[in-house]
């Protein structure tokens, strides 16, 4: 059974929001519910060393963080999906939660200095504005400040950081959820070298590059508006040194998309330059139980 | 003259890619060519203090990166936008080129450290690859790493940033340009608190709001198409806590936009749930001497 299991690589240190999307998407997918029966976790220092991982054979396939409701789109990381060749074969999508930690049974009056990735402290800027007297320090990564606070002498610092985190390196959740949006949401997508085709599959990723004419963005849009295909998300980006050109990533919702979709790239291919399908997926629901 | 230059806020510590925006876009608005005579420069701890000291009357306007050619939108910078209920009067792009900084006289093979940005570091990769002996280390901004090389005791110590921070710190610049991304562009918007309404305008930017019915953004975008007006850029998002509702970001290019889209808002309002004109403003063009 070991070796069957799937490795996938991620970027970053565990206890990261990254390794989290990994083990809740796995486990997703497990018969038992515990990703730990159908994957091993491969931590890299990158996006771009998580995808060599996956292509010199030292991982199945990769986590990326893809999108994130705060920040956009990572559009470096669809740049790796195209220079890789790979396939989305999966998505997942986790909440965001800041909480404040420190070292067990410390009093959150006694702090003087917090740690987090700057993302982390901005999220938090409300919750923070009510404790003037702790100086914000930001670092390279949110798990990376809670093992600093671990490994720390000081009993007066602590991490903004997951609960996840907080597990990893031993310390107390002194308060938690203080992001000050509700929805922080990060989307993650799992590549792999091969597409995954599967009746289960609804969602389908396109990239394609139209001519600046006018309605030629329309014209393609009324193509899946005719076959009842629904779109999900849009988003333009110029090609680098040609005018007038662009690329749009596409996202489609549709039962079946991989047999639809398949039947009109031809018409698809008619209307725009290039046409290449990132993959085809299950849209990820979050009712499932955590 | 001193009280008529216009206060533009913004994020960071001199030297930062921000503060060269907001010199370069006030250097083409100004009749002599230099931005100093008709601008002073707000330095503040985030983008929402730069929106805050705006709203105050501490600032006349905000430079904000609204989104870069690696990394995407920032869309927190939009939320922004809606927030403070501003409007977009003028845009400018910058190239991010980063340096490899140390003090006067050092020679590049006595490094062992380098300070920069995550993405800095992430840009320079291929250019480090050469140098294992320099050990890495992420810091807050890169202005801030170059600051930090400066008040070092250490004479084996780098920093990667820009030109201007060199400048500013007092560093000289080992090696320029080792990002590996030939083009590496950060856009800005300047937002104030009334609309700017100017014949030279050719540029806008709408958010929109749709119903998910199908063939809804095809019929919104044949307007445009009918009426000879380019669509430049196109962003979807989903409607937090609202399924199957859909904000777009659009922006469009055309002469005389102001008067042209004022002619169709009626029409544009027929299809869509919301619509808010984000602003009207002259095209970012490179061609200005710099």
């Amino acid at each position: 059974m070991e070796d069957k299991k799937t490795r996938a690589a991620y970027s970053g240190v565990p206890g990261c929001f990254a390794e989290e999307a990994a083990m809740k998407y796995f486990a997703s997918e497990s018969p038992t519910g515990l990703w730990e029966d159908v994957c091993t976790l491969v931590p890299t220092g990158s996006f771009a060393e998580a995808m060599e991982a996956v292509e010199k054979g030292k991982a199945d396939c990769a986590v990326l963080p893809i999108e994130n409701s705060s920040t956009g789109s990572i559009l470096n990381n669809y740049d790796l999906i195209t220079e890789y060749g790979f396939y989305i074969v999966g998505e997942y999508s986790i909440s965001v939660s800041q909480c404040l930690l420190a070292k067990p049974g410390t009093d959150i009056h006694s702090l003087r200095e917090v740690y987090s990735h700057e993302q982390g402290l901005s999220q938090s800027r409300d919750f923070l504005s009510h404790y003037p007297q702790i100086r914000q320090t930001p670092v390279y990564n949110t798990a990376y400040a809670a093992k600093m606070v671990a490994q720390s002498d000081r009993t007066d610092v602590g991490a903004i950081a997951s609960v996840h985190a907080a597990e990893i390196y031993g310390l107390e959740v002194l308060q938690s959820g203080i992001n000050f949006k509700d929805i922080n949401q990060t989307r993650f997508f799992v590549l792999a070298p091969a597409v995954h085709h599967s009746p289960e599959n609804d969602k389908a990723s396109l990239m394609v590059t139209l001519p600046h004419v006018p309605g030629s963005l329309c014209r393609l849009l009324s193509i899946f508006a005719r076959e009842g295909i629904n779109l999900m998300k849009i988003e333009s980006r110029p090609v680098q040194k040609r005018n007038w050109e662009y690329y749009f990533f596409i996202d489609l919702l549709g039962d079946r998309i991989d047999a639809r979709l398949g039947a009109i790239l031809q018409e698809i291919s008619d209307h725009a330059q290039v046409v290449r399908v990132l993959g085809y997926y299950k849209k990820f629901t979050s009712n499932e139980r955590e």
